[in-house]
């Protein structure tokens, strides 16, 4: 192709998240890893709050970012000293890796410049997965890594009861490099890590960990589009993603993913028979075990790391699907099931499951067993087709595990509330406590525009049942494709979804963010509200439509009770009021009887500055 | 004043919602009454669906809306007919009641034209409230019309198998007036029905029912705000709004409140405190009974339907908050422990409770008793304040009943989810099922400017567990005022929540909106699909983004799957094949081949047309 290297201009957002900055914690076992994290520093003497951060180094104002380079390659020498990794002339990328078929149509995608030439697998009769090492009684510096990243805030929480109802979940007080360890040996918890991504930040996925969440994203075939995949991809990171899917469809898809993953912090998911369709016309009946199969070498030399599967969408599940309202929903198990029915043979994926699985262990790639069958609409929820297919995964589960190989099982889909828990009760049974990952579920069909909504409702209530990642729905499903503004809504949505889960679970920190937060709500410091929230500058953005910038931030009260009966006052007198009862707390009082002379003394200041409209205005916020 | 009379200009959004039809349908009891629905009319041949309208005549073409005249007083023959009611000259709306204090600085509001001079109370030693009648046995035109208004879609969904989890809620295949009688009468139910506000059109809220959604107004005192509050109100009950809080502050109350009841067709609640508090210049200490009850007869002859009463917030239990992270949130709550506090007295709430109730039940106010203790963190959920409250709240409730006045609870606030239940649980037992209306509640307090999506998954939760009534949080929670679109997408959120809730509780006719909408979704009926969500502009706006607008409305595919393995087809193959193991459906086989090959026809034809980026799109919102 003529403009094959022709440059292309990729910005991407870059800089810390308002309010707060990069940290880097040492791996308390001394190994000297360094742990990326985010601080956001508090007004008012109070400490700071450290959050869990997916970002990478793009919110580092430090690091240098290029992204025709890619990022450094963090596990790069991890994977080395373990000396069971050999590089190789990797396979030849062919037109048809792009939609090449015939004349290009697409303008065409410029190849990334350091493009891998020769990828890294396992040497022969190797298995380089984490679930290997695990069984091995091996802790990897992934794993060290893992234990330190999910400890976030343990230390604070050490004081605090914990309080939660975790259906079965056994959630330490501190996460240990040997916990972790132990949770991927079992099963119960993956880190996608192909060892041709040695950029991604090491993060597990598990039922005893922090919720975790999925951001989709995906290119239309023509050369600005990688500029934007790429964007969206740190834009979604930036707001939280766990990890991303890259469901590009069409022409370049080869070369839009290199882009993608050279220049990604988290892990990347990917489904195979899409690109495999494309090479086939996207014909269906064509598909061939062949064409599949090199299509996953393809994208294992790239680095992708975990692989949807379809493969227990079998032959005689088909028929059940007959009287659904919406049928079959998945697009891949639309193309299994349409590729079964013309040949009336069983799914190749499910013939070939353990050659897949050879595959993977080579490059560390994880199993994430795609539920073809899964409901598109509430009708059709928690019906035969579908568990059928869940405990065929089930099966592959175990078949997969045999070999040492990481899975995770996905999940529905449209399903009604009193319907979802059987649904996380059934994939715990079925896959052994594989971890599960759903998209949403949505709880009712009538809301499309608010989808992210109606999903975010499932995905917060199947989340605290034991879901340990979420695949994000966005504004625009059923729709049309989601912009940047999407993208950002449906990661914040989720990621507020995700913390409901984890404060339901009982999770032994999730709650300090939530505490400071509230803190700083009921103290009037307004800049801590809004850095500590999730969408810094959504809420200061809000806050400023109606009340004066400058002023107000330090007013002390809000439009939830206005200066005249400001309910911090108020808590103040319940507080001497209650002293008078109890001298013991005699001393507390006197210190802070000062501190609220001044408070409001500054509060009526405040008032005269800003006027009464927060005051009559009050009423619209709260409903008393 | 002098401008007192001056016009004012006031729009208000009228017409049909684009695709649905105003319908009035008549009582099956034969008595003439006629209520007012929503139709919906499908494409190929599909049965038109109804759905529940809040939006009263400013949906329907046929009627003349004037703004200075009101809405013609539905009830008022009903009400006349029971032959138990007086008029008499009201009280003299004087300066104060629009806090005219000091000089105005208001600009002023000016007075409704149509103002009631001569408002209707109970005869002397009568009693008006719904749950006197239903307690004697009478079946009043408002049971009747509630009864007609929730039995919408049971004749369809007779045919179908109940479904749901109701947590002991006791929902009818088909609601009687009958059993809306028995309802009011044991207190489980309520309708909001002063009888001097007769424009309203009866509903009813109970657990029984299906569940009802609040939105919150409330003006600041500048006389332009007159005009946006009642284009408010009317925007929020044409998305769903069941009842409108007016939660004004400040100066012209009374004026702004005429207006608002004199448009309303639903049920209108306020806080009376908010009010009395301007009249002692917002001091709190200087309120008094006498100033207190006389606001309740100002508002009481205006037509209000429901008051908050924050009569559960007891001296005793103040203290309890003063460990709090948040102390006390509710601003009537704060206000009331302020006056304790201040007088070292028990609240005159509290003290004056069944003079309160003889006003009720002159006029047929129901009683929504306020949380003023609520919590207003994650921190504070659950704990001894709150629940001390509640168990009064539930003492107060048995009080109310003894005179036969309808009440409902009001509850939290921010709870974590595994928290919820333990709300709806301890409410049914210590307040005998009175139904339980709650504010969200917020499952974190780490998303200020998405708190409609924090607060909609609790309230989703909450109204599965049995809540009657949600009151709706705005983007601006936290933050600022609600403008126009907020209260949007409040109401939008909520009407979400509560189907999720009804369809999770098995509500009998619950789930035929759902299917009817999938079922178009599956068949690429586009404009069905537009028509039938919650919101039929921001669903085809979204979708427009994306594709042609006319080409893709027929098109017989979706950015799901594409054309190249349109679910519907393979559907369709899987019948077939479903069918040669099954002679019995050759028939209905037949048939729908032939509609398969026009089907499949038209969609390459579309597709030529539109190219293939919805195919090559298609990836970013599916996750396989």
């Amino acid at each position: 192709m003529a403009d094959i290297n022709s440059p292309v201009e990729i910005g991407v957002t870059t800089g810390p998240i308002r309010g707060s900055r990069k940290v880097y914690v040492g791996a308390r076992t001394g190994s000297g890893i360094r742990v990326a994290m985010r601080e956001i520093d508090l007004e008012g003497g109070e400490p700071s709050v450290r959050v869990y951060d997916t970002s990478g180094p793009y919110t580092d104002p430090e690091a240098h970012i290029d992204i025709h380079a890619g990022l450094a390659p963090l596990r790069r020498d991890w994977i080395m000293a373990r000396g069971d990794v050999e590089d190789y002339a990797g396979r030849e990328v062919k037109p048809e890796d792009n939609g090449q078929l015939g004349p290009d149509r697409s303008g065409g995608v410029p190849q990334f410049p350091n493009a891998v030439k020769r990828p890294l697998r396992a040497k022969a009769g190797m298995n380089v997965s984490q679930m290997h090492y695990a069984r091995r009684g091996i802790i990897t510096p992934e794993m060290e890594y893992v234990a330190e990243r999910e400890n976030l805030g343990r230390e604070i929480a050490a004081d605090l009861i914990r309080d939660g109802e975790s259906w079965g979940a056994e959630i330490p007080d501190v996460i240990t490099p040997e916990f972790v360890r132990s949770e991927v040996a079992r099963g119960r918890a993956i880190i996608p890590s192909n060892i041709n991504h040695p950029e991604s930040e090491p993060m597990a996925i598990g039922r005893n960990f922090l919720v975790k969440i999925n951001a989709n994203i995906g290119n239309s075939a023509v050369a600005s589009d990688v500029a934007q995949e790429v964007d969206k991809m740190v834009w979604a990171t930036r707001w939280g993603a766990d990890t991303i899917m890259d469901l590009s469809t069409g022409r370049n898809i080869h070369d839009t993913r290199e882009w993608i993953i050279r220049n990604s912090p988290v892990p990347i998911g990917t489904v195979p028979i899409y690109q495999a369709l494309e090479k086939v016309g996207g014909i269906a009946e064509e598909l061939t075990w062949e064409i599949f199969r090199d299509t996953l070498i393809e994208q294992a030399e790239q680095g992708v790391d975990y692989f949807t599967i379809h493969a227990g969408v079998r032959l005689p599940y088909i028929p059940m699907t007959a009287k659904r309202v919406t049928g079959i929903v998945s697009r891949g198990g639309s193309i299994m099931a349409k590729w079964c029915l013309a040949h009336h043979k069983e799914s190749f994926l499910y013939e070939h499951f353990d050659e897949i699985t050879e595959i993977m262990k080579a490059y560390d790639i994880a199993y994430s067993l795609g539920d073809g069958l899964r409901p598109g609409s509430i009708r059709d929820a928690n019906d035969e087709a579908q568990f059928a297919e869940l405990y065929t995964l089930g099966e592959l589960t175990k078949r997969a595990w045999e070999q040492d190989v990481q899975v995770m099982i996905e999940g529905p889909g449209h399903v009604p509330m009193h319907k979802i828990k059987q649904n996380m009760e059934k994939q715990l049974e079925a896959c052994g406590e594989a971890p599960f990952y759903t998209l949403g579920p949505l709880v009712t069909d009538i809301a499309p525009g608010y989808d992210h909504i109606t999903s975010g409702i499932g995905a917060a209530q199947i989340g605290w049942y034991g879901t340990a990642m979420l695949c994000y729905v966005t504004p625009k499903e059923h729709l049309g494709l989601p912009d940047r503004d999407d993208v950002k809504v449906g990661v914040v949505t989720y990621k507020l979804a995700a913390h409901a889960a984890d404060l339901a679970k009982g999770h032994p920190a999730a709650q300090v963010r939530d505490d400071a937060l509230s803190k700083a709500r009921f103290e009037f410091r307004w800049r801590d509200q809004f850095n500590l929230s999730l969408d810094p500058e959504t809420a200061e953005q809000y806050h400023d439509q109606t009340l004066p910038a400058e002023g107000a931030k330090s007013a002390h009260f809000c439009s939830m009770c206005g200066p005249k009966f400001c309910s911090m006052k108020i808590t103040q007198e319940v507080r001497d009021f209650a002293a008078k009862q109890n001298a013991a707390t005699e001393t507390f009082i006197a210190a802070s009887e000062e501190e609220a002379e001044k408070g409001m003394a500054e509060m009526s200041a405040k008032f005269r500055e800003v006027g009464n409209q927060l005051y009559v205005g009050a009423g619209d916020r709260e409903h008393d």
